[in-house]
């Protein structure tokens, strides 16, 4: 038998390992959130900072793999657990993600400048990241709560994430099409909203991970199909 | 004591573990081929075999994600077991990432159509493609090999898909300047190149891990800088 003692101290390893995927997340949040107002304000010394917080999440990936790994070694979990810190491997990884998809938004702030203030294509990635880290909020905020049938909204607004990311795409399209010195910054925001996706499909990985933990089934729900995006075409046509 | 028949048969489950994530490799390789190849001959036939084909990685990683589970919860592996069991899953999630990203360039075919036929960006996609599917092959061979002196050659390889792309990056907006009615297909190339620029991402991420199966530390590499495409801007001019 163990010891109280023994299991109340691997009790603090899960706890503590859920409290640094949380810490994470809030930091993940934040690195887009800001990118966002960088690229929006063309505030370089916030880019900057962006970039630099990269390292943060990285190293806490690499603290949370090492963690995980001596837990399995040491502890020799059983089923449950096993699904907690193989779980937490995996939100780690995808929490990594988004922090390098926010740094490649605040990298292009250099180059996007202030192109963008007369361009309404700006709205659309607010929208956009608004829906995104809400999605990322919502299923952190399930990880602490382990309510999983909140997890079925997630679902619908990653639909939501992929409407507005296609209207956006044509929109940034016709800004090209209307002026050729529009082209540059466009394809910048176009990646912008792309980057911005990605963190959507980052937060629906990382509840289906939640509902893994939580059940050991996969989430029964139909994954949405991936942005309309790539059928866009828009014809050129005299600017009105 | 563990009898001589149940260590052969543990070892006889990490040799299967191993088989499918090379099976996995060579699907994603294929599938990437098979996509530039329905993107440059507008071959719609197989870009949609391509689209279908990913359910089969998508499949194969969820079985790896059961098998590894079941492995480390009936064998409680130690250390050395344990990184390749771990590692496994990294690099099964790594591959089924790749397979999504032949699908999107697949799906971009629909669009594209037969407007690639005038455009010298092809050569650099298929440059594109020739890098990443040897940084690939060549990591799934030291996979397979544990040679894993071999991964310096990995990373100066990345190197040059970077500079490649980006000097795509930098032909494909120019072509965009060009002529409007070149917008539409140059940005679904674009997002083709970057998708390739990733699958790139994507054999250093395994690189790295298969490192730490073999040694239990960290690849003693600088990572390479990102792609330098976030910088890239063309100013409009005169057509020649």
């Amino acid at each position: 038998m163990l010891s109280h003692h023994i299991v109340s101290a691997y009790d603090d390893e899960l706890k503590s390992l859920t409290l640094r995927i949380a810490a994470m997340g809030g930091h993940a949040e934040r690195m887009v959130d800001l990118a966002l107002s960088a690229l929006i304000h063309a505030d370089l010394a916030l880019a900057r900072k962006v970039i630099a917080d990269d390292a943060i999440l990285d190293e806490a990936q690499r603290e949370i793999d090492t963690q995980t790994i001596s837990m399995i070694t040491r502890r020799q979990p059983l089923a449950d657990d096993l699904r907690e810190i193989v779980g937490a491997i995996r939100i780690s990884a995808d929490l990594e993600r988004v922090g390098d998809l926010g740094k490649n938004i605040a990298k292009r702030a250099f180059v996007v400048g202030h192109s963008l203030d007369r361009m309404s294509a700006i709205r659309g990635l607010e929208a956009l990241v608004d829906l995104a880290l809400t999605q990322l909020k919502d299923v952190l905020d399930v990880y602490a709560s382990r309510s999983v049938e909140r997890l079925v909204a997630v679902r619908d607004r990653d639909e939501q994430i992929d409407a507005i990311y296609t209207s956006l795409f044509r929109e940034l399209l016709t800004y090209m099409m209307e002026d050729p010195r529009n082209i540059t910054p466009c394809t910048h925001l176009l990646f912008c909203a792309k980057n911005i996706e990605r963190i959507g499909d980052h937060a629906t990985n990382i509840a289906e991970t939640i509902y893994y933990i939580v059940t050991g089934e996969q989430l029964p729900l139909n994954r949405p199909k991936e942005d309309r995006s790539h059928v866009v075409t828009v014809e050129p046509h005299s600017p009105a």
